[in-house]
């Protein structure tokens, strides 16, 4: 049997998905409740006529386990902990759980994650990587299981409810520092161009340089991966120039400090000789020497906020699409002092 | 009805435990699973009987959610993420979700937690903390959820699974490094003195230099509490003192970073002037400068140890007791040099 085309406002019923189907009813929940005493042809075919119909389950008819899904994309991130500790907290206080899962290189979590997902209904799913795909959207949406993305590491779309932080401004704050200590030459370390927050915070950084009048010189913008390798590889380059910048703003805290041992390696003092700014204020920022002058990323506070809406939406009859930006701020520590040039 | 005294060996089945209870044999299968439509009376009733006779679920009866419990008891830890991600790698080869919690400063998970746990049935559970308390451990055995306990800050007993590091030898290979480097004033900053881990530290810091035939100076070591701050301010201490010790071994690697921040404020050069051993190797430990010699603790590991132990014990007919503790080592980096006394 063929799938009609997709609906436009969600029509089908279970029953009238179960004929078209040819199976019973119960198979079709069997299906919806994640259970394995279907067989996997019949499963299939039930799917597709859910996606295909956009069949989305009534709130009532959901039974929900006292959990939360938190998928990372990568675990290796210095911040996850921050994120982990802000779904925590929301979840205890809910009295919920956290599941936490990986997609472990993948920028989208594996099918066999979706299924998981689906099987074990949690009141909802926070991802920490770029989205979902439409087969496995439309798995969770016709679960009635919400989810929200929290820090995109690409656009997640305007009908994706997410959580972000204020990145272009937390660029221009931290380079608007530096031209107000007389830096001139100021460089910049980016994340990979391919993420929306590193591209947002390089372009904070040039709307700052112009509108001080000062030309950004490409040359003096590396593109790096936000790993402390990248800071130290990248530095050695932009540092060894014979120009080299006096200040360097970097994409986020490991790579600012890959920064610090590049300097270190060539000789050159933070902050008398180099400025460093970071992003992120990870702990560690201030427990480095000299401690790191920063962008603070709210990111405790950010995951609560995916936590809590995730809730909020599993709790609303409509689907709604929100985008919220917590705000960013400049945390001036020892590692930016004035321009060398003015110190002369 | 009292209950009747514990049983030596397992003999009550759950049909006794309903009739001294007064109940049916499905309400105490209800309890077993943790539903929530059992009277809180009737639920204490059944519950004190199951702990009164050590009642301890069939394997074969015992259905279980696809899900491993990683409970720490603070998600602070800077090392957490290094056991996430060990728990995540096992389970994720086992098909299994993690769920993980934080039993938020009590050295025991709640109450609320156990209960939580029995009723969404997980393979196991891998505790970072102390361990259980009696009533929390009988829930777990009744319904045959088997736990392991990793890194015990306290002394987990001899009858609970454990995974631990090889603390005592970290010790003393980090102060015999220091002593072939011609060092004889070593002093050391330790972990609270409660937890197990950080007296063998210790112990194996006083090992060392008494087989050495340099007599331990009390005045050396000062007792912290492995977060920053406590190296940084009992740094303060040790280095400000006249007679100050030209190298400390820190209870770990956040406690060493403290102790970087206290050498600089007193303008003391490392290795120069001071040499500094950590103990973990967190990831940070690369990139401060210079980087931190220190101790490796094989984090990810012990986490992997022990989310398969809790599967090995899971799929076994016995309870079995089992203490592994896998090895430290020492990495060798930048933070320490031969003694100023040999340089002079």
């Amino acid at each position: 049997m063929k799938p009609s085309k997709p609906a436009e406002t969600q029509t089908a019923t279970l029953a009238e998905i179960a004929r078209e189907a040819g199976v019973s009813a119960p198979t079709v929940s069997k299906v919806l409740n994640g259970r394995a005493d279907v067989a996997p042809a019949t499963r299939t075919r039930v799917e597709e006529l859910l996606r295909a119909h956009g069949y989305r389950r009534r709130r009532a008819e959901a039974s929900r386990s006292p959990l939360i899904d938190l998928v990372f994309h990568e675990l290796e991130s210095a911040w996850a902990l921050e994120v982990i500790r802000g779904v925590e907290n929301v979840a205890r206080a809910a009295g919920l759980s956290v599941v936490l899962s990986e997609s472990a290189g993948r920028l989208t979590p594996g099918r066999t994650w979706a299924d998981q997902v689906a099987a074990r209904r949690p009141h909802g799913v926070v991802l920490v990587l770029s989205g979902l795909d439409e087969p496995q959207r439309a798995l969770l949406t016709s679960r009635s299981i919400p989810f929200v993305v929290m820090d995109p590491a690409g656009d997640p779309g305007p009908d994706v409810p997410s959580i972000g932080a204020t990145n272009w401004q937390g660029g221009l704050a931290a380079t608007r520092h530096l031209l107000e200590l007389g830096h001139t030459r100021i460089g910049a370390i980016s994340g990979p161009s391919r993420m929306m927050c590193s591209r947002a915070r390089i372009d904070g950084y040039r709307a700052a340089l112009e509108t001080a009048g000062l030309p950004a010189d490409p040359s003096l913008v590396a593109a790096g991966d936000f790993h402390h390798d990248s800071g130290y590889r990248l530095g050695l380059e932009l540092l060894g120039r014979p120009d080299r910048p006096t200040a360097v703003f970097a994409g986020n805290d490991l790579q600012a400090l890959g920064l610090y041992e590049a300097a270190r390696e060539l000789g050159l003092r933070i902050p008398e000789d180099l400025s460093v700014v970071g992003f992120d204020d990870l702990p560690v920022a201030r427990w480095v020497g000299p401690p790191l002058t920063t962008v603070r990323q709210p990111l405790t506070e950010m995951a609560e906020a995916a936590a809590r809406l995730v809730l909020e939406l599993g709790a609303e009859r409509e689907e709604r699409a929100t985008r919220v930006e917590l705000a960013t701020s400049l945390v001036v520590r020892s590692s930016t002092d004035v321009s060398p040039a003015l110190r002369r």
